[in-house]
């Protein structure tokens, strides 16, 4: 029998790991809760109703078709026995494994607050990106039936809570919607008298940016009409609206849709793999990793993508934290894959180097920031010729030539017309029946 | 203030009479349950993975943004009151109106066994075909993991209970997905041993077609790799499966995946309105409505579309009724709004009659049969040639220029390549979580 190798997860680490073991004398088992793998990049663009579901998710075994060596289960894992090399779902089937590769990603924290989660929903998965442009979409359509200003005000204020990539992201399209989607369809209210903020703990957005680029993002921002509140601390959400804290004192924002893009901690799975290894966990959950990604104790399992706590060992430098990016998870999947095929050959497994090719960020239409890492030295630039990059980047990774070519003319339609294609809403259970 | 014109609902019909009175004197409100007008005929392919939601869905008040006269609000209507002239909404909100339009449509009928419901969902929302494609793809997922031989075979089994157009849809598509899109995808099963099967009570499918195409289409299905059951009444429903009885017994099909398209009732709309105005309610639950489309004593009301049980009035010839199919709405949808604008004008209103230009239905992959009433007589074709037909008058009837395109791009992409592009279940607890 060949050797079983187990990949729990099918995000860009899991599928690239499995790709690249193409060819290898393994039997793969790609194991995933979802029957898809989701470009996340992308995914705003659902929750904003740009893109349909299908333009961003493929389903995994239609990815592996032709890869004979892989084995697609849809199943969500529970538990690990890692002496006796077996994982176990949640319907309680066994997998056996002889290398396990652990992908299974991150979810949304509320740092400690998990109340906060009914009033205010994160973006990770198609499900979630469903429910926000629910409720972008009925604050509207309610906004239209309500006659007293103050409940209509507050279903016109839009509040994005976190100012890394997805957050401006969201809160740059929700100001389009408001500016230039919709006015023009309500006989009632006006679009453009709603309000978007984002709020943004620490004194800037996009904190993985150089600080020049950061405030490049900010004005394109403001200029989208988003108000940016920075250095500012939620300190309650509720069905009516939430607080927030800065310097200047407490203020409450009455809205009726808060969207959180704040907190990141990884898959339940890290807590699962440290009761069966003993390793240790950071703050956000994520699995303390060997510089060849292996567990401590435990080289046949490794850990990589946002699960993984991991170093870049480049030679001459100290170890730097890998950033939770996605070609940072590519490469630690084709690195994990490599391991194995090493230990196969009966090599040594290698420390995990990470390349970083740089950084980029959209904000809205014609306005992006990017950082790229270049021999000549760091080339930053923003605003349309970024947008443009940015465009042609994530249309470049998508996987499918379907994909591709039909999330081109969705952009090509709503560049030129304004409208967003997908605003539909299958379920229209209004918004005051409460976030359920 | 100018006559207040209420249509409730927009399928083919209120969409058609509020469309039909741009440039009236009067402020039109269309109210819906939903925020989008949905392309019916094509709500099959949404189920069955072709097409992604937005494709066959439009925002309402995108399709009426230039039409000035016309206020879009959500909502449900749930009673009216005739001589008040008001309807009521779920959330307790009132509407006045001079004028109304009841175009509520209908839902599916279980003939009187709803516990059938959980087990066998039906197709008239996006709602309900995500629900399908979700219990189709997860079937073959968990049949992917089953090692139980009968446990493998029911998931395997796929029972379309209905014989009319949607059924015909349904069941030849669930066969094209097992033949030619799945193969090749799996390691452990083969998708080509599922079984799909069409199950009518009557003789013959398409009842509404001459007995030739109906054997036509019958041949084609068989062709398809649909076993198709005539004479075969289903006398119970459970989570395991279904029994039939036909002239030779009763027989147990095991499934886990069955889907009704037998019935259909009108909409509880219906009801409401004899509550309130005495009018007659037919078998389905359809309002009796006078020639010219009003209910009996309540000239201003009028009904439209599948909630009406109308009749077609030619010079010279008797009264016939009025097929439920999307021409016949839209005819209504229009003759009830020249009805009004006659009344404003001092006129009486006039009779409807249904012009009626042929029927049409698909079964698979180059399958299709086409009855046209031609001035030289009935043509009817069959085959690949009535496929073709099929397939233009659909993109043609499509609302929306990008619609169309994609469309017809996503139907070019699985022609060649029999892949369904929309292969994605946002939600995927599995199958044996039961039907809940």
């Amino acid at each position: 029998m060949r050797p079983q190798v187990l990949i729990i997860g099918c995000g860009f680490g899991g599928l690239e790991a499995a790709r690249a073991l193409a060819g290898t004398d393994v039997d793969v088992t790609v194991v995933d809760k979802t029957n898809h793998h989701l470009f996340q990049p992308l995914l705003y663009q659902v929750a904003t109703a740009g893109l349909s579901a299908p333009s961003i998710a493929a389903p995994i075994r239609h990815l592996f078709r032709r890869q004979r060596n892989v084995t697609t289960l849809l199943g969500e894992v529970v538990t690990l026995d890692a002496a006796g090399r077996t994982v176990t779902l949640k319907d309680g089937a066994q997998l056996r494994w002889d290398h396990l590769i652990v992908a299974a990603g991150a979810t949304h924290s509320y740092f400690g607050r998990d109340d906060w989660a009914a009033f205010a929903p994160g973006l990770k998965t198609l499900q979630d990106a469903f429910e926000i442009r629910r409720r972008v979409l009925l604050a509207y359509e309610e906004a239209e039936r309500e006659d007293d200003p103050a409940r209509r005000a507050a279903l016109l204020q839009f509040v994005v809570v976190g100012g890394g990539p997805t957050g401006v992201e969201l809160a740059g399209t929700f100001a389009e919607i408001a500016r230039h989607t919709l006015p023009g369809e309500f006989r009632r209210i006006d679009p453009r008298d709603a309000r978007v903020l984002l709020v943004e703990g620490s004194p800037r957005v996009l904190q993985a940016m150089p600080e020049s680029l950061s405030e490049r993002a900010r004005e394109q921002l403001t200029a989208l009409g988003v108000e940016v509140r920075l250095g500012a601390r939620v300190t309650g959400i509720d069905a009516e609206g939430l607080d927030i804290t800065t310097s200047a004192g407490t203020e409450r924002l009455h809205s009726r849709c808060v969207v959180w893009a704040a907190g990141v901690a990884a898959s339940p799975l890290g807590r699962a793999l440290a009761d069966a290894t003993g390793c240790t966990l950071d703050r956000a959950g994520r699995v303390t990793v060997e510089a060849d990604l292996g567990v401590k104790g435990f080289p046949t399992i490794q850990v990589i993508g946002d699960l993984a706590a991991a170093q870049s060992h480049a030679p001459g430098h100290p170890p730097r934290p890998v950033p939770g990016v996605s070609p940072g998870a590519k490469q630690m999947g084709r690195h994990a894959a490599a391991n194995i095929r090493r230990r196969l050959a009966g090599q040594a497994s290698l420390p995990f180097r990470y390349r970083d090719y740089g950084n980029l960020a959209t904000i809205g239409r014609n306005s992006a920031v990017v950082d790229l890492g270049t021999p000549a030295g760091a080339l930053r630039f923003s605003g349309y010729p970024a947008w443009l990059f940015w465009l042609f980047a994530h249309v470049y990774f998508l996987i499918g030539f379907r994909n591709r070519f039909v999330v081109l003319i969705d952009w090509a339609w709503a560049y030129w017309t304004h409208d967003r294609h997908a605003r539909v809403v299958s379920e229209a259970s209004p918004v005051r029946d409460g976030p359920a």
